[in-house]
This record gives C-alpha cells, structure tokens and sequence, in this order.
C-alpha cells in the first residue's frame, strides 16, 4: 500500500515550501487531516486572501492592501530620505526596530548575473525617477552584506552619484552581544579592517 | 507600522501548524506571495482536498478514500492478523518496511487518563468485535514504547485475553545502526533487562 491520493498530493505541496521537508510535510498534512473543519477553512482562508489582499505599492514596492502602502501614505514618515531594500521581509525587519522614519524602496531582489537577474528585472529605474525629485535628499542603501548584495549597492552607488544626493549604506561590524570567538572570520577581518577612531 | 492584516493573518495561522515558530510562518507566508498563482492554487487545491477527500475506513479507521481502506480492501493481506497502532501515521510507518501483510486497527490515540481520554474516547470496543472474529488469530500490539502507549497495551492485552487469541507486542531494544553510548539510558536499561539467550 502507498499513502492514498489526496495525502500523498498534500504532502508534495506542502513539501515545496521553504524549510519544510517531507517528514514535515507529512506531518502537517496529518495534523490538518486531523485538525477541525473551521480551523482548516481559516488557513484556506488566509493564504487564499494572502494572495487575493496584497499588492506591492506602487511608489516604493512594499506590500501593501492598497494603491499605495501605509509607509507612503503616511504623513509622520520623512520623505526626504529612501531606504532601499531587497525584499519586502526587510522592511518588516528595519520597521521592528522603530529606529527609521524614512520611505523605502523594495527592489525585488539583487543583481545576479549567474541567476539571470539584471538590472531591468529589478525596481532601479524606479528608484532613480523617485530620487531625482527635489524632496529627495538622502538615499540609505540596505541591502544583505553579501556578495549579490555588495555588488548590487555599489551599481546603485554609480548609478545615483550624478544626482548629487548623499548616499549611505549600513554598516558592517560585530553584532551587538555577539562574541569575537563565534564571529565568522570574514566579518571579524572586515571589523579590523573598518575599525574607527576613538 | 505594523505588519499589513492579510500577512499578519497568514501568518498567525501558518504558526498554529506543528513545527512552524513565528519566524518560519513569516518565511512560509512571504514566499506564498511572491509564488505563483497556480502554485498557491494547487497548495490550497491539496489542503482542501486533504479535508474533503479523506475519510476514515469504516473497519480499521486507517486513512481511506473510500469506505473501507485499501489495505482492508486488498485480497493479498492475511486477514488472520490485526496489528493495533495509535494513529494513521503509524500505519504509513509499518507498510513502508513492506515486513507486515496483515490487517490494522487505528485506536486513535491511547488511553490517558491526565488528558481526559478513556476507554470510549480511543476505538477499542470496535477492536473487540474484530477480534471475535473467528478468522483472526493474532493481534499484533505496535503502540508507541511511552508510558501511555505500554499502560494502553496492558489494558489492551488484559481486554482480549479472555478471546483466546494470540497477542504480540513490537520488541524494545537498541535501534538498528544505533550505538550503546549515544542511545538514552532507559532504552539501554530494558535492553540489559532483556537480553536474549544466545
């Protein structure tokens, strides 16, 4: 005997999700199984408006239930500052910290030749026409520091400097509360090499 | 800003699932926005179907798409032989060794007298009038080797004792491919127990 149809369906999709395996899988699919109708009809629910309710902004690309995203909307946020992203989880991310009151730019992702990623499947000719408006006076690049992420801030960094904005990025260095010994050497080396003036 | 209700949602709900922590439902929930339709489509097309598609084999309660389930259905399984599990799972566990051709009997969890499951609650008195059958001559006890699964199969073994019937119980010991120092005390404890003249 094999796993009957529609678990052995429910285990393949379910196993196509990031991070879930197929024992997880199986898992999930017996604990639905198993779980009552009401709860199973709100999960339908929310992953089906998950995809039916949220758009991208229009201006900056961030998720949003409307035209334009509550970040851009809102009238608290300074506008003459954009902090570009790759990904809508990164503004989830800076937003947790309550330390940036800026708009934001998602790009979509990050140059990647090897992928097939270029410049034309990203969100930069966007975010050039938004820094080129006269509000615009500071443009904070957020990207990953790693290589895709590295490469992409510096094509962004040649690609703004004619407009006569300052640009910043994030910096690299210790995280707080981390330990020299469990640090990566890369991060380690690049602390030593960035190290500041006291 | 908070995070946008949809995801929000998604989210909370994604986390209600075993095994899914707040991060990974944010991880899981971000990536079915940014898939496509048609693979949103067929995961809630597979959870759907899951709920509606599978029902419970009317003889053993195993997983079916029909009335009765495949293995109760099969004209190649001995039918002198019940193996008794707790859930549906166990059952997949059992038939992908492909060592076991008799029947099953899902009990639907075990006794547990703290969590409020009785006798009535678990499929016991529908095991009962199975075993009375005549063709059946063993009854093959494979409940989880815990507390609650070794209190069950007492009950169980002093139930149908007076049926005269031949009742087994899957054997404790070291897992195969295992090792003395690594495997936890209890189980090396019953091994010694246990040991088997050579």
């Amino acid at each position: 005997m094999n796993i009957i149809e529609p678990l052995q369906i429910a285990i393949e999709e379910l196993s196509k999700l990031p991070t879930i395996g197929r024992k997880t899988a199986q898992r999930l699919a017996l604990y639905i199984l198993k779980s009552d109708k009401d709860s199973v009809a709100n999960l339908i629910k929310a992953v089906t408006d998950l995809k039916e309710k949220i758009k991208f902004c229009s201006v900056c690309f961030n998720l949003s239930v409307d035209d334009t995203c509550e970040v851009c909307k809102s009238p608290k946020r300074d506008k003459s500052i954009i902090c570009v992203v790759e990904e809508a989880s990164d503004v989830i991310a800076i937003e947790s910290t309550n330390e940036y009151k800026g708009l934001y730019h998602v790009l979509g992702g990050v140059l990647s030749p090897l992928s097939g990623k270029g410049v034309e499947s990203l969100k930069i000719a966007e975010l050039v026409l938004r820094v080129n408006e006269p509000d615009v006076k500071e443009i904070v690049l957020a990207l990953n520091p790693d290589t895709e992420g590295e490469t992409t801030s510096l094509y962004l960094t040649r690609r703004l400097k004619p407009l006569n904005k300052r640009i910043t990025r994030l910096p690299t260095g210790l995280p707080l509360g981390g330990d020299l010994e469990f640090t990566d050497h890369a991060t380690v080396g690049r602390a030593i090499l960035n190290r500041i003036e006291l």
